[in-house]
């Protein structure tokens, strides 16, 4: 079985976790491919950093920050700390000394010549994340966020993550922009696994900077549009709100209510002859949304709707609380995957 | 008063030490130009690393290990340890976190076009070493060692550190090259900063790789030649070793007996009308021995022979033990330079 998920950072590298976890204990054989966001990275401190890789990486391959989200466990900051007392900018940026080595693997062999998906290869090489990671492009590409200062006509563009980690997302944000996403090429594998697979996932990763982001890469909305793989979605709002991170903040910007319906709206059902939005025409052939169990209210009321406009849904359990229900999850993804296959 | 010293690392910079205290102690307002070596200067994992550069900045600056003698005091190894789990070489290099900082600065600003002579000033604005810290070049130039291996016919080069760290100076050197050295240029103030001295002094550093390295900058010998102060140097070669460091193994390699006199007559008297060597002339006006004062024995035979020769030599305490006995052998070296003064 071949399965593909498109993924932004920690939301995508759980739920890839808890899918790895029901495959295995499963006794499913099944070859796991994740596309995974770049518009996230940044140059910073002379280094490339890929914060939604990494956290894909790390989380799979048994390293991240369990607490934070993102990041090394047994992280310490010795050499943010240094920057920082020679003045450098950005201070906002937390780099870790763990995470700094693998920032600094990551440069010299981008310095050297080899494109981003051979690198993250790589670095994958030690950590073993049992999926096949590859970045939606070998293009530089970076997530700017337009906004307002305090002045009128002071309009200005900031890099997303200056915007989410140093704004904690606070500035009312006007568009999001993909630098170099209008010529970016999809990384090599990127529109095979996708034409490949057997089921498609999208993840509870952000609709907006994450999984947006990598459906703004040319071809890939196509390839989504056109495999004979059914594309099931998981509903990253939950009760009317993210489970984690700041997607209402960005759903406001592109004018998209912060609802499991409203989202599954955004990405549009693939049966549509037209496009659901200006882009492209719709992605989803199925969609999951948290049906109240535990301390979140019910999206239910999503189901009807939905699948009335092409989306067959389903409410089940959403709260990833650990691995064993966030295998739960991904079983139902699957589950319904195969319900709506045609 | 001008003062300007030619250092390598640890020896050079404890000199320096001394003299600054020195200076301070005794109410003499001067100012002192280092000219660092840049020889051993190294790229490695992606960073731009400048060994003597950064023990004269550091240990000037009050930031220094005193126990290892480079690099940082409450220095920690994270991200050394991490590049060594993703299997990335060279392992043997002692990459601290701390100063990982200082080198991600560097290079950053390398990459963004800075010249290195400007970088080292902008990374002393931290340190604040109270001297004027110059590299002997902008150019990028590396020390590298020929050796032989076991077999007939399978010589090669090494780049210094590897030499130095890697194989702890034990494989027989044949010749030390520094790469790049024939087109380099010295840095903007080299020149000058000789030319304009009321005093140079030869701290007691490595004579072949970390002095001998400035001495061969295009210019630099010529300089020091023709300038109107008088050239004192230190003699880094106590009761017939090296005081620290492994320069007997650089000595060996051209030709140079392990001894002061040695030394000296290899730097060459600056009152001969010809060559001392075949590189263009002798650059010494007076020459300072151990007298045998604790526990290495005297090289007070050297003072004849060489005040013969046209090296005024004086027998004094050379142990750098703390920074008062430091301070004391800098002030016999301006003593002898006024001396000599012609």
């Amino acid at each position: 079985m071949r399965i593909t998920l498109l993924a932004g950072g920690i939301g995508g590298a759980r739920f890839t976790r808890g899918l790895l976890h029901h495959l295995r204990t499963s006794g499913i054989d099944a070859d796991v491919a994740v596309i995974g966001n770049t518009g996230d990275d940044i140059r910073v401190f002379g280094l490339q950093v890929c914060p939604d890789l990494d956290s894909v990486m790390y989380t799979l391959g048994g390293g991240i920050s369990e607490e934070r989200g993102w990041g090394r466990e047994d992280e310490t900051f010795v050499v943010k700390g240094e920057l920082a007392n020679y003045g450098v900018e950005p201070t906002w940026f937390g780099l870790g000394d763990r995470d700094t080595a693998t920032h600094l693997v990551r440069t010299q062999m981008l310095d050297a010549g080899y494109p981003l998906s051979a690198v993250t290869e790589a670095l994958c090489a030690r950590w073993q994340p049992g999926v096949r990671l590859i970045p939606m492009t070998d293009d530089r590409v970076e997530t700017h966020v337009v906004v307002d200062g305090e002045e009128t006509g002071t309009r200005r563009a900031l890099h997303f993550q200056e915007w989410w980690i140093r704004y904690r997302a606070s500035l009312p944000a006007l568009a999001f922009v993909l630098v170099g996403g209008d010529t970016a090429k999809p990384a090599p594998g990127v529109l095979e696994v996708i034409a490949e697979a057997d089921v498609v996932l999208l993840p509870p990763s952000n609709p907006v900077v994450s999984i947006g982001m990598v459906l703004q890469v040319p071809g890939v909305r196509e390839a989504l549009r056109s495999t004979a793989a059914p594309v099931v979605g998981v509903s990253p709002i939950v009760g009317g709100a993210p489970v984690r991170g700041m997607a209402d903040a960005c759903l406001a910007a592109i004018g998209v209510d912060t609802t499991a319906e409203a989202v599954a709206r955004h990405y549009g059902p693939r049966v549509a002859a037209l496009p659901a939005g200006a882009d492209g025409g719709g992605i989803l052939d199925g969609w999951l949304v948290h049906d109240g169990t535990g301390s979140m209210a019910s999206d239910a009321s999503a189901v009807d709707p939905l699948t009335a406009l092409g989306i067959p849904t389903r409410a089940v359990p959403l709260l990833m609380t650990d691995v064993e229900a966030t295998a739960a999850i991904a079983a139902q993804a699957l589950a319904l995957a195969e319900d709506v296959r045609r």
